[in-house]
């Protein structure tokens, strides 16, 4: 029993779809983030969920590490071969399988990418409106919890996903949820599985729920004095009931950084960037009460996009915004702090973070989905060096216990992984445990994503 | 180890807060509909999640059976204790612990009912949606997984439960969720707990989302020539977007029925009853959209009302619904289906039910929730009359099995209980059996709401 008499077994079957050499490894050994490479033993590339479901009985058998790889562009090192073993890379499983347009959904491969479904959608009417930024796999996506800029209208993939097939880890293949919209028999083990990072089983196929695209569709951005002005105004265009498509804010550091990568030619102040969806009158009603809530809080130099190319770069700028943060400083990695608060406590959230920023050597941008009461500092940090380091990883616990403290979550869209894994403990108390008990009943061997998400079994 | 020495062993704290009187037993031992009765061994009135705790603790030592108990409106028998025991009935924990205006949020006990709620909430501007019709208790519609008229645009319990405390079989209370608006920290015990039928754990607590009161209502009732009409109108209607209130489905023998007990007054054709929230002017754009769509269908003889009393009664009636349906024959109990599928196949779903209705030897009016694709026949049996118990069952299992044909599920709203624990093979496959091992590993004496939900466990 052991890995490498695994990968032997495996070789039986996927043939050269299993990979060792090393820059397959190293491509499927790093992250986007400041995590250590750490390196599988082997990649493999399965095409159909019953080659997922031979990889996981035999990793099973033989007590060897199984890891999902969609994109690697999760932000928490989620895909990371901790312990070895092998990653299983989904991007030859990436097929759209069917849409039914008259119910709104499409059935998918877990290495479809969002943006490529959208492509195929284009001719339908219809998108998938989750929206992480990055061009991310829909099986990753499910299995982070993602969500991102219209969170604050259509959700997170939490209520994206209507039904999963799932491989276990003793390679039994269960489906879950159905094509009707609502079901109240038993378990929701579709809510189990997303966000649940690989540790529960391999999900080889979704059925998403799709939404029709607006009619009309108007963004703007606007710019306030301070950040609390801009953070006030987002409170209350929420508390109004307004139903904002996007709703996000960037920091002057932040507008800083889009103007230097996008020459985007912001004014250096605080910015809300927002978009509105409905009928063309829905969307005017819409614009009109967020344009006046916002001019209470200082707002100015509102710019208006209604064609679509200026909103697609108005976006792209954003989702750009990481990579511009990055190179505020170059050759810098980023730990990305990610904490989600009730909305009524978000100003406290952001001034007290942005107030310990200042006071710390590190730059720290912030920016996020404040609509949801959820934002990030992109806390930028020398290669090597531990005094920053350690800066940084202050100032995340110190985010981390003021999200908890404020009645909020550690973690809103970027999941536990190996960053937010020592908050656990702090967020959940005895639940935590509850979910070491769940993964010990589907995976006794403990060969799902190892070392991620629960509580270290006991000896 | 046995239930009465459990009884002893609560009667020590409880007092005569612990009730073995034999009308309080029969209250707590008959359901809705057409259950025989199941009488517990004791009745508990605890006051505190303490109290809840402890009765778990001793009841998994002593292996005596816990059934949680709200209003005992379920329709499928969730809340009967078949292996006797004792129900535990939250009626003494129905306060509203707080509400969070700000964040649209509330803090309650479970035996708090929704229209309680909804009353203490008068004067926030807010309401909580879902809506079953019974005045059910917020813990119960969390264990359920209720929906109801509203879940077309507010969602099922499912979207309203932001977190829990739960008390586990062994006595630990966790809390589960947080107040942010999302979280992508672990699994989400949240969505487990919700629709588990109090087999994994007793609510002490519930974390509701709210919604602003819309500034404008208005609601309608419009008749069809044929059921084939009205349905293809819902099913256009959800197709265009606009985003519906309620959508309601009554047939000609439900609308018989709510005239003969309401004095309605309705033309005895099918209707649909729809709903509009919004500002002024979405709400009229919407309800021109709905009318022009409706018309295509033949619509006819539409009755507005915008005025709040013209609402609550044209709602009320339909609540009563279930009621007037029962006294379409007198002394009748009821066999209450519950399909829903993907709305795309409503039309058949329905034809072809009503069509098998209309050749048996029972009366079904059928009416639901169409614009989730959720119907229900209630079909009237006389007590005792084993022959027509025979064909009321076939009726049902003929619409379980379109149900899943049509890519849907055998319970929209009303849950598994002793109902529709025989179709849950058929629509979960092995699935079924990861909510065994769940189940197993959160409960392994089997104490709570036992014979119910999930597989029987192997001897």
């Amino acid at each position: 029993m052991s890995i490498e008499s695994a990968i032997a077994g495996l070789q039986t079957f996927l043939g050269n779809r299993l990979n060792r050499s090393k820059s397959d490894l190293a491509a499927h050994g790093g992250s986007e983030t400041h995590f250590p490479p750490m390196l599988p033993d082997a990649v493999a590339y399965p095409e159909s969920t019953e080659e997922v479901a031979r990889i996981a009985t035999l990793c099973t058998q033989e007590g060897c590490p199984v890891v999902g790889w969609g994109t690697g562009t999760s932000l928490e090192a989620q895909s990371l071969a901790v312990r070895g073993g092998v990653v299983v890379d989904f991007s030859r499983m990436n097929r759209l399988i069917q849409v039914n347009a008259e119910d709104m959904n499409a059935v998918v491969q877990p290495g479809l990418t969002r943006e490529a479904l959208n492509r195929e959608l284009r001719a339908t009417g219809l998108f998938f409106p989750v929206d992480p930024g990055a061009d991310a796999s829909l099986g990753g996506m499910a299995s982070t919890r993602a969500s991102g800029t219209t969170t604050v209208r259509y959700g997170t993939m939490r209520e994206a996903v209507l039904g999963l097939q799932v491989v276990l880890a003793d390679g039994r293949v269960i489906r879950t949820g159905s094509a009707a919209r609502k079901s109240a028999t038993g378990y929701d083990l579709t809510a189990l599985f997303v966000g649940s990072e690989g540790t529960l089983g391999l999900i080889t196929e979704l059925t998403l729920r799709l939404h029709g695209l607006p009619e009309a569709i108007s963004a703007a951005v606007c710019a306030f004095d301070d950040m609390k002005g801009a953070v006030n105004a987002v409170i209350a265009t929420i508390q109004s009931g307004v139903p904002m498509a996007r709703i996000e804010f960037l920091d002057t550091a932040s507008v800083r950084a889009v103007n230097a990568r996008s020459g985007a030619g912001l004014p250096e102040r605080p910015h809300l960037l927002v978009e509105f969806h409905g009928t063309p009158a829905a969307v005017a009603e819409q614009a009109e009460t967020f344009g006046e809530i916002a001019a209470e809080f200082g707002a100015a130099g509102f710019r208006w996009s209604d064609r679509a190319e200026e909103r697609n770069r108005l976006w792209e700028m954003r989702h750009q915004a990481y990579y511009a943060c990055l190179a505020l400083r170059p050759g810098a990695r980023a730990l990305v702090t990610d904490i989600c608060v009730p909305i009524s406590r978000l100003a406290e959230a952001v001034e007290e973070t942005a107030a310990e920023i200042a006071a710390s050597p590190l730059e720290g941008p912030i920016l996020g989905h404040v609509g949801d009461g959820n934002f990030h500092a992109i806390l930028l940090v020398e290669p090597g060096n531990a005094a920053e380091m350690a800066a940084a990883e202050r100032l995340s616990g110190r985010m981390a216990e003021r999200a908890l403290r404020l009645g909020g979550t550690v973690s809103g869209e970027h999941g536990i992984g190996l960053g937010k894994l020592g908050y656990m403990a702090s967020e959940h108390g005895p639940a935590w445990q509850v979910m070491g008990q769940l993964k010990q009943a589907l995976d006794p061997a403990g060969i799902l994503n190892p070392g991620k998400l629960v509580p270290p079994a006991a000896p």
